[in-house]
């Protein structure tokens, strides 16, 4: 059986994708891919998702420079998860998050409320020109 | 704002946790929470799922006894995904997968096919008994 056969697509051809920083195991971000997607994951050794937005295939990094190399790929016991261990090119700490962060997962509940509790490494807008 | 209204829910009324042990920073688990759920998590300081299975509140741990001690409830930029610090406890090492593995991330993609390459820690039979 293809390995891209055995992973279980959901309704909408896609798989929920957490990117994992290979060294520190920070969680950098969350994302999907479809069946293209992964298997140009596995083939060019880089982060390709598929973007719900703009429903087409998204090269992380494209536009911000921000790279994942990806240096593996694994799957849960559902096969309904990918995980990958990736190092975050561009900028050094890597940045992951379009806000500029080294991870998305900056909020922290505290007391009833979302914090703010990572800073901002890059200015967005000088990011994305 | 209550700070559950700020979370993104989906069509379903859910949103995807990922489940990260604290101090090694290893992916334990992914799974789903609504409402009812994060607002358990926050409370007990335990990890509270929604089982779409089972179509109920999943109080983890609760047969297996592999209870989730929640350190941090992280969220994402787009407010649509949830990140949690947890202590596994039950076992040691801890075992938060239903197949007695420590993480449920054990598949690895290599050579065009899917490797199981985390050992099982304790069989699943005597756990879910």
């Amino acid at each position: 059986m293809n390995w891209l056969d055995e992973v279980k697509w959901d309704a909408n051809g896609l798989v929920p994708v957490i990117a994992q920083e290979q060294g520190s195991n920070d969680v950098l971000m969350f994302a999907w891919m479809n069946r293209e997607a992964l298997q140009k994951t596995a083939e060019l050794g880089r982060a390709v998702y598929f973007s719900r937005s703009r429903n087409r295939l998204w090269f992380k990094g494209e536009e911000s420079g921000h790279v994942q190399t990806v240096h593996e790929i694994r799957l849960d016991c559902d096969n309904d998860v990918v995980l990958l261990k990736v190092t975050q090119l561009g900028h050094e700490p890597g940045i992951a998050c379009h806000t500029g962060r080294h991870s998305c997962f900056f909020s922290k509940y505290e007391n009833g409320q979302w914090s703010v509790v990572e800073p901002v490494l890059k200015d967005p807008e000088s990011i994305y020109k």
